[in-house]
């Protein structure tokens, strides 16, 4: 299923996309898409349903793919090639950073460069979206708590993220830092979530062009690592690193400038759209 | 006023402790401590109820006392003396990073020591409660941003922190690590952040003594600081830092295990007691 959240900000409804890619109204049967609803029991019930019957909505806004998001987990120099494009080494056991949660926006939702940036990046990342709590759990059960995957875009600030003191966080909570979706696709239709192209444009010049094939620790490895340290719940979000092409990595840099559109798209899980402009 | 949430976890209600020291249920009034109850028209909403009226409550357990927390932000080395003993140097403006807000617990429920853990260790700090979103805000009108403050044990497990790739979130985000209350003890109850004693006792020890005359970057700094790089939402914590006298400053270092009990308390804004149980 190609789960995904309609309408104004704040105020999204469910829905899902049908066979004739035509997308439909769940509002009769889940409150939204988050908590129980992407539990293994509620996909069950969602998958159920016999399409056709559900109200067809033409969707002038997507929302994020999922809600109730209590954490926004993400995955450091998660590919080699980009670890090397960034002068950093592969590190020895996977790094992990928060973004705030309430930077998540929808799929073509404008991105914002925040006052006094110099160098706000993009990120074509695959998603993890949780689907029932998960506490040391073995690498061989991770996916039983995965309720599905999506697009994001980690946009990130490399000056706030590097320069100013250290800590990650401060360079990837900006508002608008995360946009995610247009949809949360349940595992079963993502045959093998480590071999899936991604790829990401800046005014129609590709600079991310990569494979999830090369991701170093994978989403069942990092499941499972993330659960020895914290419970993970229905509705977080792991986003599991890029592959090379970021800005940062040009030479010289290429950084984000009001009035530029950003692209992007995993095999699978549909195309983003984000116009950029100022804070 | 000094605002509480009281009953089991994630079932609590909201309800105020009176001018007698006796807690009064709120729900005839509010949902929960959260959101649009801790906005400044909520808080006057709040204070013009005659606390004699509500019912009297047995208080059997003290839930986190702020709900529908969305960023659980932390400050790192903001007391000069604790930087000193960490073998830190005080950073020339904030250190930030992110607790998960699923290790918010109450603040006599047990701390759970993680599996392989080495390093678990406290810290007492003073948090600040948002009430109003905030963004780009002026030091001199953050205080307008806040709800008041309340009582944090900033538990941290050090080789998580440190030993286990850079980013600090890891140490800092497991289940339990951050027991929070009794109360959110509204603003206008505290006349100066700034000049609070605060103090924490692992078997009755005192290993922390020390006030918050003495933090770097003090609270309205930090609301306007934060606010730069991301939107502060009602119900966003801010833990603003550490006094002296954490395990990991002690010679030789001195570690939580099971069957501790940690006692700490800032003065107007009570007191926590947990046990340490093993994860």
């Amino acid at each position: 299923m190609k789960l995904l959240r309609y309408g104004p900000a704040g105020q999204e409804k469910p829905g899902l996309v049908d066979k004739d890619g035509q997308v439909r109204d769940l509002s009769a049967h889940v409150k939204d898409i988050a908590g129980e609803a992407i539990s293994p029991e509620g996909l069950k019930k969602l998958a159920a349903i016999d399409a056709a019957s559900l109200p067809l909505v033409n969707v002038t806004r997507y929302g994020p793919c999922v809600a109730g998001t209590g954490k926004f987990i993400c995955i450091g120099l998660n590919y080699s090639d980009h670890a090397a494009e960034t002068g950093a080494k592969v590190p020895p056991e996977p790094i992990i950073f928060m973004k705030a949660t309430s930077a998540i926006v929808g799929p073509n939702d404008n991105v914002e460069i925040p006052r006094e940036s110099l160098k706000t990046d993009w990120e074509v990342e695959l998603g993890v979206v949780i689907g029932k709590h998960a506490k040391y759990v073995s690498e061989d059960k991770a996916l039983d708590h995965v309720a599905g995957y999506c697009l994001i875009n980690d946009v990130s600030e490399r000056a706030f993220q590097a320069e100013r003191q250290g800590q990650w966080t401060k360079g990837k909570s900006c508002d608008t830092f995360g946009p995610t979706g247009p949809w949360l696709v349940t595992k079963d239709e993502i045959a093998d979530p480590q071999n899936l192209k991604m790829w990401l444009e800046v005014n129609g010049h590709r600079y991310q062009n990569g494979t999830s094939a090369t991701m170093v620790y994978g989403v069942k490895y990092l499941v499972s690592y993330l659960s020895q340290f914290m419970s993970l719940h229905p509705g977080d979000i792991i986003s599991t690193g890029t592959p090379p092409g970021v800005g940062l990595g040009q030479k010289p840099n290429v950084f984000l400038k009001a009035g530029d559109v950003i692209t992007l798209g995993i095999e699978g899980l549909g195309e983003q759209r984000q116009e950029v402009v100022q804070g």
